[in-house]
């Protein structure tokens, strides 16, 4: 009774949004897809990813649908449907599963997917597990290992942004960036309009220097950062001076994409960004040389940070 | 780093049952169905659902995938992809990674479900949440709403087993009840065979009195249930005497499907099962009168014993 409950204040802020056959049975039954399905994973868990001290539950809900509608993003995938799966300790109030349903279904209306289905089950800690998936024409998604040597590197948005706002978190410092902390914005616009153009593609969730390892390595080519190109907010700019590159390269949670873009698709991609409003940056480019190297302005290497990872401590 | 060891450490027993564009890239990318997609998640948690006392990693792995494919099977779907998102205490051993690994690829392989990705996360206490698909052909779900007055209810295996072995656990005795607790039997062929027969369906994991009024309420009917004709095992008939219905009524976790089958239907539905080697008794059937009544062999009401529920306890 109080598991149907607890699903019930869950479920009402969704309204129509959910599948028309989803909730409510042993599976939640979709109707056949006509392109490809792409499905991802993603986990946020109380003390890992969020304190309830610096986190509100309705920016957990978006937080957790936000990471994973990134990936589809990343994939040029169109959202269509979501499972999730809570975990949740004894005793949890239902006002903080309620507003974790107001602040998830607030971006699900916003990018076009519906609840179809989950579970709930106890736990020590709060954590958060969906399952999003997306569609994209067969033979079209945006992969990590379709670059060519010479390819354009442009990342979206700035990045170092949700690194700052981490560091913030429970002062009145940096408002905004405190904000791309708690409630990253999936780029499913940009991964879409990309789509005709992109080589490559990946989302920045462990920081640039490790994602961009992992598209060039995957694409089997090297890479050139520029870091003085990489696209700074006016907040890390003030905040971190002469230094604010090391967390644009390493700090993680951006959730913008990182894009590989043929010589001759640049200025078409460039003029479909500025046309829709996608700030786009140039900031490299693959080489065939493996390895990625991190330059300044004057051409000499710098030392890329270490990226984000949460088990790097393990 | 950390990170991609632990993911090919589970991974590499799954071989060649992994989707060719699985694993690595943003989202997993699958082909367009034909059928209708049915989608699950279902989650097991160390100390809810299992502890490291009475569970090997291999039991664990076994169990989590078994609770998920045992939903497939509700819906009559046949298998196609999973995600597996781990949640993982710091300092986990490899080895531990690698015996659910094991375990999972195991029911994987026998199930013919391929492992399409995942994420793995640091967590306070173990846990394994998973989404599976399968597909069916578009408008032959077996929901649990679509029973008729009179249809007959059948339940598959024996009842009671893993309710008896979980209170047998860390003993020698029940051998038998103690294997359906650790490494449950999704009925994924039954459910296939069941699709052109059966007008609803659902498995039982919380114990056949709570899923028996979930199936009738979503059908809008009562039903009848004759408590002298529930399938016992051996075991449970000797260690419970003249009590064993109340554990193969009220206990959770069997896993075995309640069908309801029309009354023409039901000759041919136990031949086909005969001849499949598909053990199902019939328990009783569904009434135009609303409520669940449970039957001695007098037709004398009995008491049916609280449902099974993690959340019973909050």
């Amino acid at each position: 009774v109080r598991e149907r409950e607890l699903i019930q204040t869950f479920t009402r802020p969704f309204g129509v949004a959910r599948a028309p056959r989803g909730p409510g049975d042993d599976c939640a039954v979709l109707p056949p897809s006509r392109g490809e399905l792409c499905v991802t994973t993603d986990a946020v868990v109380e003390g890992v990813h969020f304190t309830r001290r610096h986190f509100t539950f309705e920016d957990v809900g978006h937080k957790a649908l936000a990471v994973n509608l990134s990936d589809l993003a990343a994939m040029g995938a169109r959202p269509s449907w979501f499972l999730c799966a809570l975990g949740l300790p004894a005793r949890t109030p239902d006002g903080e599963v309620q507003a974790l349903g107001r602040g998830m279904s607030r971006l699900a209306r916003a990018s076009g997917i519906a609840l179809a289905g989950g579970n709930v089950t106890r736990a020590r800690e709060w954590s958060v597990t969906l399952t999003c998936a997306g569609e994209v024409p067969p033979g079209r998604a945006l992969l990590r290992g379709g670059a060519g040597a010479g390819d354009l590197l442009y990342v979206s948005g700035t990045l170092g942004d949700a690194r700052l706002g981490l560091a913030r978190l429970g002062t009145r410092r940096c408002p905004e960036a405190q904000a791309r902390q708690r409630r990253p914005s999936p780029r499913l616009a940009l991964g879409l309009l990309a789509r005709p153009f992109a080589s490559a593609c990946i989302d920045l969730s462990d920081g640039l220097a490790t994602d961009l390892v992992r598209l060039s390595e995957a694409s089997q080519l090297g890479a050139r950062l520029e870091v003085e190109r990489l696209p700074l907010s006016a907040e890390l700019s003030r905040e971190m001076r002469g230094t604010a590159w090391r967390w644009a390269l390493g700090g993680g949670e951006d959730y913008e994409l990182l894009l590989a873009i043929s010589a001759r698709r640049a200025a078409g991609f460039e003029r479909a960004c500025r046309s829709a409003g996608e700030r786009v940056t140039q900031i490299g480019r693959l080489t065939a040389e493996r390895g990625v190297r991190c330059l300044d302005g004057d051409d000499r290497p710098v030392r890329a940070p270490a990226g984000f990872g949460h088990f790097s401590g393990i």
